[in-house]
């Protein structure tokens, strides 16, 4: 299958190798020109813009956008949209807000554009492991795909197959779903990457008690000195919380077991601050996302002024001097 | 009354000053002999020593313990148990942990010693204002020193009158009460501490959201430069968030608007844990009692562990490097 | 001053009142004759309609909207500016969201119509002790409006004044403040009532500990049995958590010691929501005032599909069987 | 190596069985005789009691005790205690809070007894996968037992390694480590439990915002019907979030989409409390692992107390009614 894939950064490049890979013909666009000359020595065709792109595309033409949220993938689509035929189909495989998706599907509906929306996991390690998918759109456009999608998924391979699943769709247990109308699969990307910062900030949190239990701020019979890359190893062997998580928590810390490579400035993309807002919308109670989420904007400030109305008050009604860091 | 007053540091010293402002006659003891002498020449009987305080006091003697939780009164108390008379009262001021009074309360029993723990709030401000008491020990004991809690207490004032209080116990409203036997009183303030926890962090978010409303990481237009002083002090007026620590802040702002006097390392001092504690060995969730203890804890340090984790995760699945500070 | 009160629901038709006892003349409508009718009765100036209203008021007309927040406000404030002169004033006092404001004081600006958003606290106490109101919109009209505002606010009265208030705004002390812009006002009493929720949930928790504490699940010699009505009324007097809301409390378990006339399912506006989302805009950690709005989530369902999940996963690794309610 | 297993539960009796089959031998012992007889039918040496248990062992004697925490671990430990010999080993199996580890160890010492704590991870699964343990105690009594704990562990397997292990303990690789001293390795697990609660909570939140955005009290454009099943099986293939626990959220939604079969009363063992408490005694934020734990007590109420407060205050400032569940 010819597709085009715009926006060559490592996530775009990465998934139009692993495409290729499996026979795909990969059109390929990028404002850098050093990245489409890379994919074209891997034997994609090069493509000089947007007109270039559909011009070396059969008809109906698969645009594959993969650039950052907001402006720059919404600019782009529009561009898209501009020189696309009806039939031809619009994927979105970045972090877009799935909100977004919807009026976009609208708009590009309209003119006979298919827009289809792809939540897409797997980091650094997809090219390799292959990408799980969560994809929205219309039913038919996201079959007359799969073989694209088929081809970056994982697979079945080695993993434990779930009991029962014969009575469910089979794409999941090859890594990629059809999650429902536009935005669906954004939306369901959106709550793993929210899972996913709940899960890191357990463990984190986890490890900080471990580590904390040297401290000499306890009596000394009360303190022990944990080896925690061991820890996150024996933890990866049986236990009830091995998790992929956990084999990058070992990695890291048999790399360093101090961290102190790291100085724990963590970022946050807005997928995390969706999940508590579509959390809201649905009056759903989810304190573990939240906290995770807030433990990220606290890690990025040294003190809050919230700290500083504590230590007024404080002063306020008991003469408390603030306690030196 | 006569009562002894053991630990003039500014509670202790103002403590005692109430009471002889009401008429009692304090007889004072602290290891420093300058305060001892600073309370002497304010109308207070000195004394050199534990026995020469038990000398100095009538039958049966009353000694009020007002030193730091944990080893000092514990030692104290221990001293004045192997002095003291059956029929002798000893009252714990201090913010001692509740079930340490059980277990003295237990110990002095057997000699016949009554041991009254007294949680007292109004810091800085009590002596004039008055403290607010909750109270554990035998009921007659208690009832027996009334004169005491009474000079204490705020009184009724000028607080408007619950409806309906007619039918309750009339101390209450003159600002203290016997809450139970042993450990009931220290029960109860450490609850009101674990309370103001959470009063104090409530107010500290709503005042940040509030400041980082001006924040140049907003978009130029949604961005509103807010007077937090005019904003405490109107609150005071005739909302419903009306309230001491309130006022306390409407003062901190007042006197210096960016509060720049303080940097926000922010103590705790036990009871904070103790109601989680006691809050897990009843089952009750607790989650912004406890959410306000640990935003002390984070901010008194730079960096958490766990923030490291979280970055190491983050390079291991995602290539992420940590942004800058 | 003469000023029109569109939407006589409680709070309307009291605000209506307080600014009728301090000599202003209402021109009042709403949708229900008979409210309008009570009004009349007591003094104002019945209206029939917006037009009729408009046609009752001097030049330049004020219209104070007073309507649930979202559509009722939105069509009225719409039917206003279509009938309103350059000059003119709309007021919106009800709990709009600050960005539509924003939004339509952009729209009316551009007929010349002025926009002013008031936030009211004050309940349905406001009619006696005034309302404490937090205003947004262009300084000369907010200003032109003072009679109008010191009639409703409470005034300095008797609350003890905070020192060094001298070097700011006045009119902060008298219960209402300017805020800034169009949304100011909406913003500031949104942050209040999220710091609210906060505050609330702490009181409820600290009661809950306390109340638990007879538990018997509890080993017999570690419950109390605490009087909560006297514990609510004691730290009225000279504590540090001593409010306005600790008042009502009191009130409440003097009433019914049991709360046994409340079930417990608590409703929340959206102000909870939208402080949350001001504070993600603004990356602020808000993990209190956040847990507080999910607290009154959780306590409107019998069990939430994720203690569920929980229950399968604990039958998954551990042949856990559900433990019985 | 001969070793004895007191207690058969299920924990116990996989425990032998998994022993058994490496070719260990077997003491057995029991309250419930049917349990013994039925691991003798497997080839374990039955015993009649402790002392019979005593008499079957090899000097020096090894006694793993696999009861539950508290009272019938202690009182049979303290049995064991009275007719060991020095040199005997007592290992403790359960899941005994670490303090207590620390009082025990120092107590059998006195007597030359060695006291070894392990943490057993791995559930109903662990007989056929091994178990993950986490050991405390002497280093050469530890030691001396590797052929026990590599036997019960699940071994490096097939499990991908962690690159720059071979400058780690080796024994972290096949499923076990000697965390430290007394205490160490129950610590350890405790953390892991800890852990355990917040992804647990993170997987439940996340798969509760999924189910609920199909709820009709979103509006019909805003909802989607997403397959749960699916969305777990798909995240088990490349997703940052795959993990066992993920595993068995995907086999229970496959054999029950709806979890109906699951109510969603979820106990808590002691390790998430304990694991609270540690952090509060190291000072370090917890907000994950608290809120997990905290959200199992609230599964298990229908209302709390604090519910009822919040309605309590909203009527007494709002005079709002409660919203009917």
């Amino acid at each position: 299958m010819r597709i085009a894939m715009i926006g060559l950064g490592r996530m775009g490049a990465n998934i139009a190798r692993r495409l290729m890979r499996a026979g795909h013909e990969l059109v390929v666009y990028d404002r850098n020109a050093e990245a489409v000359d890379g994919l074209a020595k891997e034997g994609a065709i090069a493509a000089t813009g947007l007109e270039d792109v559909k011009a070396k595309l059969a008809t109906p033409a698969v645009f594959w956008v993969m650039l950052p949220a907001g402006g720059p993938t919404e600019s782009t689509i529009t561009d898209i949209a501009a020189l696309a035929d009806a039939g031809d189909v619009v994927i979105d495989g970045g972090n877009t807000f799935y909100k977004d998706d919807i009026r976009r599907a609208k708009e590009l509906d309209e003119k006979g554009i298919h827009y289809v929306d792809v939540g897409t996991s797997g980091g650094v390690w997809g090219l390799d492991r292959g990408y799980c998918m969560m994809i929205g759109g219309p039913d038919q456009v996201v079959r007359d795909r799969d073989p694209i999608f088929d081809a970056l998924a994982p697979g079945i391979g080695t993993i434990e197959r779930t009991p029962k699943r014969e009575n469910f769709d089979s794409r999941a247990e090859k890594g990629y779903i059809h999650a429902g109308p536009a935005g669906a699969g954004h939306f369901v990307k959106m709550i793993h990457n929210g899972i996913e910062y709940g899960l890191m900030q357990a463990f984190a949190e986890g490890f900080d008690i471990l580590k904390s239990k040297s401290s000499d701020k306890l009596p000394e019979d009360q303190r022990y000195d944990i080896n925690l890359a061991d820890v996150a190893e024996v933890w990866r062997r049986g236990s009830v919380i091995s998790s992929w998580l956990l084999d990058l928590t070992a990695i890291a810390l048999a790399n360093n077991p101090t961290l102190s490579n790291f100085s724990g400035n963590v970022a946050d993309s807005g997928e995390g601050q969706w999940t508590v807002e579509a959390a809201m919308e649905e009056a759903v109670p989810a304190n573990v996302l939240t906290t995770a989420l807030f433990a990220r904007y606290r890690s990025r400030v040294e003190h809050t002024f919230a700290d500083q109305v504590l230590s007024a008050m404080r002063f306020g009604f008991g003469g408390h001097v603030e306690i030196p860091q």
